[in-house]
């Protein structure tokens, strides 16, 4: 990269957006960066696609969560780079330039918060915020080796934040260490005061989806949650198969994303980058029937998550079922992967649940992570339990 | 049996304990009879052993659980018969005699409840109470081919009965059908609103426990119940082994048994059958620790089960691992199946949780029935939905 404060591409080009913190506050002194999909005021939002930057005005306002941050203390350091329109897993993006992930320079950093992961990896800011709908905090972090959290559905304020599924967007974000990533949490999250957690069940189907490789490198990470809430007892969640969860979710996600950013696509004719043209071509030409189909699904799975999760129980699996995929990947790997990976994402997506990924292991010389996973709003619980078992793991606290 | 109104022995021998119920109410019509351990008005409360008997005064006052339904219509037709104490799973009684079991009569009937299950099961009565600590009215409705609840524990009144281990004791009920079994429900469970219940959860270990022919048989049962909450999903319950729910629970009754009783068997120097008097005399020795130990665990296994549970999950496997063993089995053979079952029965037994068994099959000749088991306090939701299993297994309603 020509930027030297910048090795990682992981901030979008030109001059930096910046806000400074508060000079007291719980965040004090701390730095972050903000997907580009959240309002700065007096900034263009990209939204990661450059026909998107030149048909929208600059923000009149900052997105409340930036400006929360920003009054608790943390200062705005940049933003950062997305997936166009927040439409991908991998992170590529041909018009600013994929980020690098810094812990495996020859692969993907994930997406589509590609460039808050990356930077966060890369140790250029303390926290990043990033959104997450299909996996697009929680596959980033997996492969950058970092934690992340895709918060409950509707726990933090998604105002001054571009949409892509209303009833699946979360914002999210990344640290390098759980005590950092809890912090943020207690600046953004609701308190519902004292909420326990345990057991902790180990769903099938996802141990089974990731490559064996990976499933065995996490059990130390397994094992030291297990320290913490005691012996994991294995559940089965998807009698239907687990590529149901994947094909219902990428159905009522597809609608509702052409419904969403449909009349600007139709209106503009913007030039995508591949994946997220197709995806888009997807989306427009979902049959209805589909879209039903994955709602209903998605009640379903919403009423058994929910139910399952009501008294505390607490979900573990690999995040991603492989370490990101190698750089120059062709598409139908490409898309291969997000199957896969995506119908394990689609566990808390469709039921809005809280989900946290901690960086336990590596194989392949990239990194995987383990995610634990809860019933909606027990965020700052799963938060403070990520803390725990990051410990026990030998984890920077 | 010399009596012709009792062929089946269900019935306390001698004079009949009786009392006419309310014109109208709810159970207005039903007959039903009592397990020797709740008290009636001006009757010894007999106990199953002679010297209980002979040491006790007529009850001054009928136990309110009894008062109640004969306020609601229903006419006691007598008391039946109980194991020593309650302290049996057989349904053996070698001072009064051993109920035969009216679906199996070359096998033993169940107990503790045994007199109450035979006299459902010979239709005798449209139903009976009984009590169950550790499945002394699940087994008994599963060996007779019977339905009966063993409620939440604290859900139901107790007073008026002979305890055995209060912090485990419930007072349950044994049906012909879901429908009445239900609607005695209505008028002893408290209403707790509206509970949903689902999804529903195949306890792995408990499956695996039973003999295979016996998890065979139960399919259709465990299909009818799908039809109602949908596809079932496997679980583990028990990564310390189903042994340790016997062998804790044991302990931690065995405790209490001895805190409530061993001052009458230390002053009285009962007479026992076979089974009884070494379980009490175990409960005597019982070291300390090992009642610790069985307490502590417990707490584990209550917290475990409730979160699991506290949306409403239901669990479902077979009530007991095999039909009731053959009359004339030696004491090793009744002690392994006493083990096997109460690995089982334990699960709810430990945890306080209410349980529901459907006579939904058979295997050599012999009932088996199919456990719905859901969190405290959702018994009435357990009820009807019991109902709506029976219905679609094809059970009488």
């Amino acid at each position: 990269m020509s930027d030297p404060s910048d090795p990682y591409g992981a901030f979008m080009p030109g001059p930096r957006a910046t806000l400074a913190g508060a000079p007291e506050g719980p965040l004090a002194g701390l730095s972050f960066c903000a997907k580009d999909l959240f309002d700065i005021a007096g900034h263009v939002t990209g939204y990661g696609n450059p026909d998107w930057a030149r048909t929208h005005p600059p923000a009149v306002a900052s997105a409340p969560i930036i400006a929360d941050l920003v009054a608790a203390g943390a200062s705005l350091a940049g933003k950062s780079k997305t997936v166009e329109l927040a439409y991908g897993l991998t992170g590529e993006n041909i018009w600013y330039g994929t980020p690098i992930n810094p812990a495996a320079p020859d692969r993907f950093p994930g997406g589509s918060s590609c460039g808050s992961a990356a930077a966060v990896a890369g140790g250029l800011v303390d926290f990043a915020l990033g959104s997450d709908t299909g996996g697009s905090v929680r596959i980033p972090a997996s492969y950058c080796g970092i934690f992340g959290i895709r918060p409950s559905w509707g726990a933090v304020n998604l105002t001054g934040a571009c949409g892509l599924g209303p009833s699946f967007d979360t914002a999210g974000w990344f640290a390098s260490t759980a005590g950092v990533l809890r912090r943020v949490g207690d600046v953004l999250l609701p308190s519902n005061g004292e909420l326990g957690l345990g057991p902790l069940l180990r769903v099938q189907e996802a141990w089974v989806n990731a490559l064996p490789q990976v499933a065995t490198a996490l059990q130390p990470g397994l094992a030291a949650a297990e320290r913490v809430l005691g012996p994991s007892l294995a559940l089965n969640v998807a009698p239907e198969g687990l590529v149901a969860f994947y094909d219902n979710f990428r159905c009522a996600q597809a609608a509702e994303a052409w419904t969403t950013l449909g009349p600007w696509v139709e209106a503009t004719g913007p030039a995508f980058g591949p994946g997220v043209k197709e995806r888009f071509e997807a989306a427009r030409d979902l049959a209805p029937a589909l879209a039903a189909r994955g709602r209903a699904f998605r009640s379903l799975i919403q009423a058994r998550m929910r139910a399952l999760l009501a008294g505390g129980a607490v979900l573990a699996y690999p995040t991603s079922p492989a370490p990101a995929p190698r750089l120059g990947a062709d598409l139908a790997t490409q898309q291969a992967v997000r199957e896969a990976t995506m119908s394990v994402t689609a566990i808390a997506g469709l039921a809005g649940l809280c989900e946290v990924t901690l960086p336990v292991a590596r194989h392949d010389g990239a990194p995987v992570g383990l995610s634990l996973v809860a019933g909606p709003g027990r965020d700052r619980a799963l938060l403070a339990l990520a803390v725990r078992v990051a410990a026990e793991a030998g984890l920077p606290g």
